[in-house]
């Protein structure tokens, strides 16, 4: 079995494993208490946050521990607001964030608030001056991930902290899926991270507020954690996340040079063995252990089934709804493909054999999935000469209307329509991104009957 | 080394320990995803709900777990008052409940909401009457706990119930203490709990919402556990909280007779041993494992040192505040003294000989307490004649004003009064207290030019 989807959640470190059992004994009293067993207990909370904050890089008292990286963001967000409200309530954060952002975001909206979204281009990051012209004299707060989640592109932090910094506007930065491989560059006031992506406890998130930020933590607190993390401490978990940080930082620059060669051959070779593929986030710009890839006329369900089984485990769409399996905010926002997404983020210690076997494999999945959904032979041109056809493509969903439409371009000359009546959404997404992979000419869409009409022209 | 105060936090169950180790390496993954170790941490998370339910008494799909009990609390009382937003703002609450309860009170106020404190008798029990009619056609939410972490007084919930639910008004219950006994009675609505109470470990609570309660969760939500509790799910932590419940409750009919036994000696023999002792708390309806007394003429601080140094961890006054040693607000609402304020919560399988080892150690440490502070010499009546004697205790701080009142009482006439100048907040909880307990009469208080002044009259 291989796990590649470190992404989603990462086995617990040996390290973090150590660190929880041992300190199991000694970490379950209250740090608040002056008796022998508060006083243990304190003394672990403490070395935990120094840790931590030795490499995050910043002071240990800038720093709290959370219960999730979730709720980290959901309080770094609520109460950086609340701090800044007399300033106004205007928020910006980037099209591509991570669930626990956008949903934060939405709930200050429906109190409310403003919120601009910064567009992404098509390899994931936001261009900085972009994100700059977002800013207002009523912004209160400002959002960039370090990192995304869905296909590693690294996003301009020290850029946008820059511009934020000289519009005297707090940026917070979400870094979960960066923090295992450094401290985040940049001038950033505020700065949320997760343990059980980079090898510690489930349970255990951290909040970082740069002293001078005005930050005022909203509804219910107590005194626990400067009044900005409520509930009684769980120490064990905390120790067990600053080890396990400690020691992923002691194996990034090694492993992530290996794990960048991996995941270079996972990008070079895929589109060379699978026909119609994608693969999408910035080639350079990246996070070293995590690669995406979407294949044309296929379904990420059937492609994870199909990999589960020869035992793969990789995950697909977005990372907060691949149970659901609805398309992905990051790759519609890039303008990518979204069906057949695949996103492989290796473990530290990936096993170099388990990739090339996964590259053996992978390109049976896609065909196997493929010949079950009728999918269109790649390199099939077709020589047709009809001026416009259009093709049915209602009650079906992704990947059939995509499907119908590769099959029908061909029936269509150079410079022929063809027009895709669909009422899946994922259409919307996918048919745009399909175009543009096939070169060919995205002409629009509009109300039909019934779903939408989705025309293409064929350029080649 | 003697633990007794449970009642903060429990240390680790071994069965919750060996759940703990045990599911680290299958409980890691993501449970919304569908590959193999998703699969296998969702059946862990799914049969961990089901054993606590089974504990709890309600169904599973009406139980989420949270990170803590008092997220918990935050999360239940918010999502309970914005369900029934358009019933009204008005939520009741009980004078003693725990600090979680009331700053989410406090919270709900500041937002423009209203809140009724129901008092408490000297036991520390509301009296279901008075709880029923500060029912009103607004009241959005109702809470009580089950029984008081102070004090250890069983609240008559399944009474207080049986009122709201006539009035239609959801009763929340905070659990917390008495869940490892078992489960609550009564026809309630909603239900906290903590795991790190009954031996699970930190960073796992419980929060129960009957079917049919309206429930709206506030803020930003994501799909983990049905919406109601935002961020990855600690399934490890949450495996160990429900093997340690269920075997708590195996333990528990036996565990907490033989405890029961254990308090009712340090309720009997601490007032025989120690002079000038007031036992709080239900003498009958109380937790089996938890006794309260406050010694007069000390400091708790002092007191808890000294203990701590012969081996004994116990905890003094509110149980969220002890590390400032502010007054108790639970002290406070029931009129008892708070002064010299010791509690005592012995864990499962508490040693007898360490309980008579407590008793044993205890009238030396107050002894030595009182000796430093000057304290008067128990039953020193003293023939005084005065009509009336003023004592300034002014910058003096508790036990000094009372102190200095008892030691000025022998010297008026019986009928005749003494008055205290004080300015520690203290004393207007403590003097009262004291003429209680010493039998004497508490004439009143007045603002005095610094300070209050506070008069008593000497009865016998």
């Amino acid at each position: 079995m291989a796990y590649f989807d470190v992404a989603s959640s990462a086995p617990l470190h040996p390290v973090a494993r150590q660190a929880l059992v041992a300190s199991l004994d000694e970490g379950w009293a209250d740090p608040a208490r002056l008796y022998r067993e508060g006083r243990q207990a304190r003394l672990l909370l403490d070395a935990a946050r120094e840790a931590a904050a030795d490499a995050v890089g910043c002071r240990p008292d800038e720093l709290v521990f959370t219960s999730s990286g979730t709720r980290a963001v959901h309080s770094g967000m609520t109460g950086a607001l609340a701090g800044r409200r007399r300033v106004g309530n205007h928020l910006i954060v980037s099209a591509v964030e991570h669930s626990s952002v956008l949903h934060s975001a939405a709930a200050h909206e429906a109190d409310g608030g403003a919120v601009t979204e910064v567009p992404v281009g098509r390899g994931g990051a936001v261009d900085p001056g972009a994100y700059a012209a977002a800013l207002r004299a009523d912004t209160a707060l400002a959002c960039l991930q370090s990192a995304n989640h869905e296909v590693g592109t690294e996003q301009p932090v020290a850029e946008v902290a820059a511009a934020c910094r000289a519009a005297g506007v707090p940026l917070l930065v979400d870094a979960a899926q960066s923090l295992p491989w450094g401290p985040v560059e940049g001038d950033w006031s505020l700065l949320t991270g997760s343990a059980h992506k980079w090898g510690g406890p489930a349970g255990v998130g951290l909040l970082v507020v740069r002293k001078g930020v005005r930050f005022a933590p909203r509804g219910a607190v107590d005194e626990r954690e400067s009044g900005r993390a409520a509930g009684f401490e769980n120490i064990p978990a905390v120790v067990a996340a600053a080890a396990a940080l400690r020691a992923v930082r002691a194996e990034a620059v090694a492993e992530g040079a290996r794990l960048r060669e991996l995941t270079e051959r996972i990008r070079a070779r895929v589109p060379e063995l699978v026909p119609d593929v994608q693969v999408v986030g910035d080639p350079v710009q990246r996070l070293p252990h995590l690669v995406t890839f979407s294949c044309l006329y296929v379904d990420g369900e059937s492609v994870l089934h199909e990999l589960d089984r020869a035992g793969f485990s990789v995950s697909s769409g977005s990372s907060c709804t691949s149970s659901t399996l609805t398309p992905s905010h990051v790759l519609r926002a890039m303008g990518v493909v979204s069906e057949g997404n695949v996103r492989v983020s290796l473990p530290m210690g990936a096993d170099d054999a388990e990739v090339e076997r996964f590259l053996d494999v992978l390109p049976g999945v896609v065909r196997g999935v493929r010949d079950t959904l009728g999918a269109p032979v790649a390199g099939g041109g077709g020589g047709g000469d009809a001026d416009a056809v259009t093709v049915d493509a209602l009650g079906t969903s992704c990947p059939q209307p995509v499907i119908e439409l590769a099959g029908a371009i061909g029936r269509v000359r150079v410079g022929g329509t063809v027009t895709v009546l669909a009422d899946d959404e994922v259409a919307a997404v996918d048919i745009p991104a399909w175009c543009w992979t096939q070169h060919h000419e995205y002409v629009g869409e509009r109300p039909a009957d019934h779903g939408t009409a989705y025309v293409v022209r064929r350029s080649s």
